[in-house]
């Protein structure tokens, strides 16, 4: 059975193009090497009603959710609020977050930094192995900060939770043309249906015209659709590599 | 009157991870330089169902919606007929798709040559200033392909149709962190509500902490939030650069 995923990027800044997206590309690299299907991305603006519909949806329909960005102390920061409202619950101070931020901040403790124990009500936190601020875990939702070198720490201190059996695949590099081996992959796909065949052009390289990859989660059922995909194609093939495991660093 | 638009990219390749996403990144910087206001990006897989609903979706909610990737010739390229059941309608063979293929394959044309000629009933085609193949447009779905050097010519082609009024933005740069600064912001936030603030921590820089921007349609509403913020912010600000107009390069 396939483990799902889905993504949600919070920020106007993104949308804007005034900073590039450094952070679905980071979770969807790392969720592959951990053997989770992401099924979907979303870039959405600033917007409680928004982050609530779409995080909401995210969380009916795939195993675990990982949000980007929105929780910091300002007043464009409501990934907190959205998430509330759209699972149905309220903003809370997280008493431990709480306890965090006064041993940390003592005398010099404001309103802004309070806004950073805020939680949707009945919120976990997981503690990864780094030691620190702890993940805000609203049920399947994980939600991790916007800032890439953050989140890419806070996701490595708790990925190990997420690992499943690995994607195994295989790769053909084809010199002929998608037009000349449509068919081919065509018959192939429909007598594997699961494992996926996918299609793609090069227009960079003189020899390798096509690269089709043959992947899913069975070793047996991956290698039969490569060798399936062997003999049909034949000396259209430039060279290839047999199905291997795809696991993390 | 803000434009919008929504972006669709589709393709497994991308949320597998075995390809980096670059037209999104393409697209959200000149839909911006052109004054039109980007609210959701979606990565989407190679599925029928989840294109026709992600793309109907959009095409409801935003002016204009592109989408990227699934259109060649293989069995993974299903986006036309994603689009056509999202939209209610059928794939059909477009006659002058269908014209420029033949003069341009002649007895070389195969059944994976004629699905490039396939559009969902009802599409027009957009010709741009290159002159070579057109864009398949649906109401106001613009159909691009993945191949990203061939996506940026083809929108390249016909972006001056998307052609608005322009974001004007300014910057302040700030030497505080975001919780000593967050109580102005939100207050100049709440104080110009059709400007938007964006607050941005810096962790590499040893002078500037906060970035903070000032955007809108409307020129002297965004200076009049710019001025705002820096009487409000006073000593904290390091530099600032004045609101301008963002323009196409």
């Amino acid at each position: 059975m396939d483990v799902t995923a889905g993504i949600v990027i919070i920020g106007d800044e993104i949308l804007s193009g005034k900073f590039a997206e450094e952070n679905a590309a980071f979770l969807l690299a790392r969720l592959r090497a951990l053997g989770v299907r992401v099924k979907r991305v979303a870039i959405i603006p600033d917007d409680v009603e928004d982050i609530g519909v779409t995080v909401a949806a995210a969380a009916a329909r795939f195993d675990h959710v990982f949000t980007s960005g929105g929780v910091g102390p300002t007043h464009d920061d409501v990934t907190m609020a959205g998430i509330a409202r759209g699972m149905k619950t309220q903003v809370t101070i997280h008493p431990v977050l709480e306890e965090i931020l006064t041993s940390h901040m003592g005398d010099r403790m404001t309103e802004a930094h309070l806004r950073l124990a805020q939680v949707p009500e009945g919120a976990i936190l997981v503690h990864g192995k780094d030691g620190a601020w702890p993940v805000v875990c609203f049920r399947n939702i994980y939600i991790l900060p916007g800032v890439p070198s953050i989140l890419r720490r806070k996701f490595s201190s708790i990925e190990s939770r997420f690992l499943t059996a690995p994607f195994w695949i295989g790769r053909v590099f084809v010199g002929a043309d998608e037009t000349a081996v449509a068919a081919h992959l065509d018959s192939v796909a429909h007598a594997h249906p699961e494992v996926g065949i996918g299609s793609y052009p090069r227009l960079d390289d003189p020899e390798v015209v096509v690269i089709v990859t043959v992947e899913g989660k069975d070793p047996d059922k991956v290698q039969a659709a490569f060798s399936a995909l062997g003999q049909r194609l034949g000396e259209a093939i430039v060279r290839s590599e047999p199905p291997a495991a795809v696991t993390p660093p």
